[in-house]
């Protein structure tokens, strides 16, 4: 059949976002979503690479596969495809696309970061004197990333209220999300030999969308001085379609005018920023529209500060942007930061909310500009929130 | 052959510990160590479960294949061994014994965390409010978890003393070592479902050692807010034998007093703080012998407090005490503490010395009382540093 794609889809020919799919009956397998449909490249390319439950094996080979990948994907997609390898995309079930090595998420928006060191810190600077020097980030729990459509069963832990003598036990109260872009390292890199700015796209495979769930209030309790732990490693879930770097061509933007300049390591010859426009809607309603493209520090700059002192990066890291925010309070990209702790509730479904509840359901959408001049969609990442066990 | 096992040897037949090795001319297989022998499993017990390069097929089986399994190794090393099951351990090579899922380091020696809080923040309480009442722990890097043997070349990274008013980039001028112990996961636990501080024995496989390789410098200006990063992710280097826990029956111990008495999913039924003695030497002389009995926290406390959130563990999981250290001066398992910041140099060579230099070789070694009576040895861990790159 040829496949139709409607002008506004985001999913056109010039995006073919990969997953990884079971069609009705059959095995997990890769896929690239066109329009609606899912199309089935094990059995329309009858290659083995696409046999597999994840996107692992195709992104260790490196760019130029991926760039000779994509070529036939074109090639098929622009043609007839075999009906048996198309699939309506509410029939087939969506895996998580590949196996997380490492995760490390940033703290990349200079927004957000002031916005939190004002809210945890109330009395002192609101950046840390670091922060415009290098790319804060910390490692989280890579074997609790999970789908979209995973439900996040709200979590227990320790909080301490300021006015509390002692911490107690029991379900978060203050339960948040993150919306952050995710990048995805295909091919590794040498122990000991740095990723230098410029070299970023011979490594990273592609982008997916990340909520990193956040309980705020085990967090402040435990974060200092080795930083966030419990507070986030019960869930962090991405979006299953993991957007080629390839086709973000047309999104690439320079970064905001980093004053003081970075060290030598950490300059850019050619603009990395992103112009993506994110989505948050809670039940439905778009609360907020965080703007990717005011992020302060490049995922190019993301990767060589962590490969730096000599780290590898290994196919199927996941690094992540941290929270997505913008100058403007509707583009807070937290619930922490868009209702001030909790002191400016937004309105959902007619009531004043800050935090969430049990039954809530966030959902994160984002797209960039396409080379052609359409649009590039991120796919949906949805998650309800269940009760405490 | 009838394996002849000296009496000092600590690997005896109340050790056995696993570990990955090849033999002259072969692939990577699991053998068990014995004396100064590699036994060969998949040849002597003709088992395609030690037929692989890592143990994860092995602890992924679950307590009551590892208890089966132990058995079956001692009967088979109470008698006549093939002599092609037997290599004498200078004739194999090691390798990393499991694939490292998550790696989690805790801070669980109240000594190490006192003298590093007066040496990081002279001006604050030593001990931070939160930490009597949780295992202070993040996760740290997985993809640069090492074997022993691995050179360590000092990380270059950015560096800012108090008194410079901006950061520059070089090699690492305060590199330093943690000694540590470190529990593996073999069995994970289903998402959402806590691992309660009495199931410790059912999911944890062994214990290795770990040298939890840092720059100081790189730390002290990195570390705020969000923890460690580049200042710890270069190097961890963990002893090529992990040591069962069925093994251990002889080393545990209560923990010192906990003082308030931590919240109820962290109250331990039966003792699992560990007798193991370390001993840390610097160029062939040892410096310090951190005690881990004096560890404030127990690995079924750390591990109850890791999974409390919903937080699955999975096999390959690595989750490290943080740096032993004891009361005394001679127990402090980091220079940093030993040498205090550098400001009270040890001895060594014949010279005084604080951080590390190129070309200095670190080793730890510990050992625990079998029940027996004997000594459980934990095999060596040693690694060199070389100059930056």
């Amino acid at each position: 059949m040829i496949i139709d794609v409607p002008a506004e889809s985001g999913y056109g020919r010039d995006n073919l976002p990969y997953g990884v799919f079971s069609p009705p009956g059959g095995d997990p397998r890769v896929g690239v979503r066109l329009a609606d449909v899912v199309v089935d490249l094990a059995a329309a390319l009858d290659d083995p690479l696409f046999a597999v439950p994840s996107l692992n094996p195709l992104m260790a080979r490196g760019k130029r596969c991926w760039e000779q990948v994509r070529e036939r994907i074109v090639e098929l997609v622009s043609g007839e495809v075999p009906d048996a390898a198309v699939h309506p995309l509410e029939q087939v079930r969506l895996h998580l696309p590949f196996e997380v090595a490492d995760y490390v998420d940033f703290y990349a928006s200079e927004h957000h970061a002031s916005n939190l060191g004002r809210l945890f810190r109330p009395d002192a600077a609101p950046l840390m004197p670091n922060w415009k020097h290098l790319p804060v980030g910390y490692h989280g729990r890579a074997g609790t990333v999970i789908p979209s459509g995973t439900p996040i069963p709200r979590p227990n832990g320790q909080r301490k209220a300021p006015d509390e003598a002692a911490p107690s036990f029991g379900p978060s109260r203050r339960l948040d999300i993150e919306a952050e872009l995710g990048f995805v390292v295909g091919a590794g890199s040498e122990p000991g030999v740095p990723v230098p700015v410029e070299d970023f796209a011979e490594h990273v495979f592609g982008a997916v969308l990340v909520n990193d769930w956040s309980a705020r209030d085990l967090q402040a309790w435990e974060y200092v001085p080795l930083g966030p732990f419990l507070g986030k490693s019960f869930a962090t879930s991405i979006s299953p379609w993991v957007v080629p770097l390839l086709a973000l061509g047309g999104a690439r933007v320079p970064t905001p005018v980093q004053d003081p300049t970075p060290l030598p390591y950490l300059r850019e010859s050619e603009p990395w920023g992103l112009d993506v426009e994110f989505s948050v809607r809670w039940n439905g309603e778009e609360v907020s529209r965080p703007p990717y493209r005011e992020m302060y520090w490049s995922p190019a700059q993301m990767l060589a500060h962590l490969t730096v002192n000599g780290a590898t990066c290994r196919t199927g890291d996941l690094f992540a942007s941290g929270t997505v925010s913008g100058p403007e309070p509707d583009q807070r990209g937290a619930f922490i930061e868009l209702t001030w702790g909790g002191a400016e509730p937004v309105v959902v479904g007619g009531r004043p909310r800050t935090f969430l509840e049990d039954g809530d359901e966030i959902t994160l959408t984002a797209s960039a500009p396409a080379a052609s001049g359409g649009r590039i969609a991120f796919g949906e990442l949805t998650n309800r929130v269940l009760p405490a066990r």
